[in-house]
């Protein structure tokens, strides 16, 4: 087989998979080992398919130590899906939602939230171009709130919660799309979990939820009056299999949550994300001709972000790195600059080759 | 490379795809052509995933010749999300919506529009196990309704309408899930289109919905309450841009629509399909020995339902045809049977080895 050119992909997802992972869907693509269809070919009511399925749901467990009284959903429509299916499932009348407004993803599902019922922000770093995470001290909780939601990550801003806020009793809702499984995860301290898969996961068009039984229990009462798609118990009464789901993406998935395990589970990801965003985070402190944009404590392991002095030379490095095969570094359109996503499966000789590159542009444009 | 073990799949969806298409996606699975990523991996946003997704949607405008004041849309969700979000675009309050229950998914259509609003079902032949297609005469239709809701083709009951209802000018609404693009469809007859893609046009994980624009309007009319996932308008205002999209299964169905163009469109896949289920509908009426259960007048050319004698003479045959290579032909767990899913890309002679299958099974069983 000829070798194949692959560039360094730095995009904040639809994001680079796994190699071993996209081997091995290149060699069963036209038939599953024993099955004799595609897996783009197969029925989801086939026990093929279930047994995927169900591997899948026992790696995700496996590797986030998820508590037996939570359930794994496999769903579709991305976290932006999710901005209006946790508010219509978990926001009952007469109730409020709290929503820690910590980026730019928080804001579109404060929007939706809004939409269903009554929603308090309960703090916002927004006036500060929400280039931090706020603190435990800035939060104005409602006593019995529904629920209080965080965006665990901010793809867009570059910054990340190291620890968890705290909510005491009140169940913790989070998006956790761009961070989920680059780092261990304590489920038990949440009552619901969702991510799209595009980042650290697989590919795009599956959403994972993880969510806890009582949960389920709100979400069953309101059979009568939400769409059956949008209900969060249908899909846990019926394994994720309510109606076709998205089987390639779940194969996907789950071959990465299997790759996951084969190279050392969340503790082993953690370190080398330390690692690899700690050689940038190096550079762009160096010598101040990168300017980092995120508040230092709350830097993202995942979305590293940085500036340049004139959006000139931002366009620059854009133009030059791209020749260099260093793709995707242009910062989301909202904010500008330049972003680096290194998530699981980026390599980290892809991290030296940005390391290499910055320092060389630096010195010819210094 | 050595040579792939494939079944005849029956599957009534997911389903075959034309190998071809399969071996193009293998082939590209690790690197797009000149991209140096998979398709897997490529950003939304990136030019190359615009390209394919435009692409895709100037071949399905080209196949079914949709008109230029209709737009094509690359939702998720299924068919079964399409339920409930054409009545939350749709049905406004104070006005009806007309359902047509011909089958299982009408059905569920039908419960799903009366959580939003006031439903007239207009014709049902459920107390006839949706064996036929209500006639129009049966039609009772409320003037000035908000639209018409009609299932093209009931994969659970083997029925599929032959030309389109009588609705006069109000707005047609179809579930097309299960024939879009086996035949000639009059998009200017329908005001709003939709189909799950993972029958005749690819994987599962992607919906199209065509819409017209003045529909597109009604739905505008909606942002501020209605969940900006839901709304048909932001989606076609987003070009189906405006989170991110199931990618793979994008240029998946771009992939078939370049096979179908190809292979001469939809009046071949016509011929060819009327070919296929002539075929087998012969040997059903042949001696007696099967028993079709669709009226023949109503009969689908896509999924081909029949009976035996007896449950245990059916098991027999479900298991013997397994046993010979030809998968999937237990029916719907609801109605019971035999069912044979001979889709777009189901080959001819897969239709030819289930009719000398059958021959034999009546010799030896007979």
């Amino acid at each position: 087989m000829p070798t194949v050119h692959r560039v360094f992909n730095f995009a904040a997802g639809p994001a680079v998979l796994p190699v071993p992972v996209l081997e091995e869907i290149q060699r069963d693509l036209l038939s599953l080992p024993d099955v004799g269809m595609s897996i783009l070919e197969i029925s989801h009511r086939s026990k093929p398919f279930e047994a995927i399925l169900a591997q899948a749901d026992a790696d995700i467990r496996k590797l986030a130590n998820v508590p037996s009284h939570y359930k794994v959903l496999f769903l579709q429509g991305g976290a932006s899906l999710q901005f209006s299916m946790v508010p219509m499932n978990l926001l009952d009348a007469g109730r409020t939602a709290d929503y820690i407004d910590g980026g730019s993803w928080a804001e579109k599902a404060i929007k939706e939230a809004k939409k269903v019922g009554s929603v308090n922000v309960a703090a916002s770093t927004k006036a500060e171009n929400y280039s931090r995470i706020p603190t435990d001290a800035e939060l104005k909780l409602t006593p019995g709130a529904a629920y209080v939601h965080m965006t665990a990550n901010n793809t867009i801003e570059g910054t990340e919660y190291k620890r968890l806020p705290n909510v005491g009793d009140v169940p913790l809702v989070s998006d956790t799309s761009s961070d989920m499984f680059s780092r261990p995860i304590d489920v038990s301290r949440h009552a619901l979990i969702y991510a799209g898969a595009q980042k650290n996961m697989g590919p795009a068009g599956l959403t994972i939820v993880i969510i806890r039984d009582d949960l389920i229990a709100r979400a069953a009462a309101k059979k009568a009056t939400l769409p059956t798609m949008l209900n969060y118990a249908v899909h846990a009464e019926n394994t994720s299999l309510y109606n076709t789901p998205p089987a390639f993406a779940v194969y996907a998935v789950g071959l990465v949550m299997k790759w996951l395990l084969a190279n050392g589970g969340l503790d082993a990801m953690a370190r080398t994300n330390d690692r690899k965003a700690a050689k940038l985070y190096a550079e762009i402190d160096r010598t101040g001709f990168y300017r980092g944009t995120a508040r230092k404590e709350d830097r993202s392991l995942m979305n590293v972000t940085f500036r340049l002095a004139t959006e000139e030379l931002e366009k620059q490095f854009v133009k030059d790195s791209t020749a260099a095969g260093l793709d995707g570094l242009k910062g989301h359109r909202s904010v500008g600059g330049m972003r680096a996503s290194i998530y699981n499966a980026f390599p980290e000789e892809g991290v030296d080759a940005l390391v290499a590159f910055m320092k060389d542009f630096e010195r010819r444009n210094g």
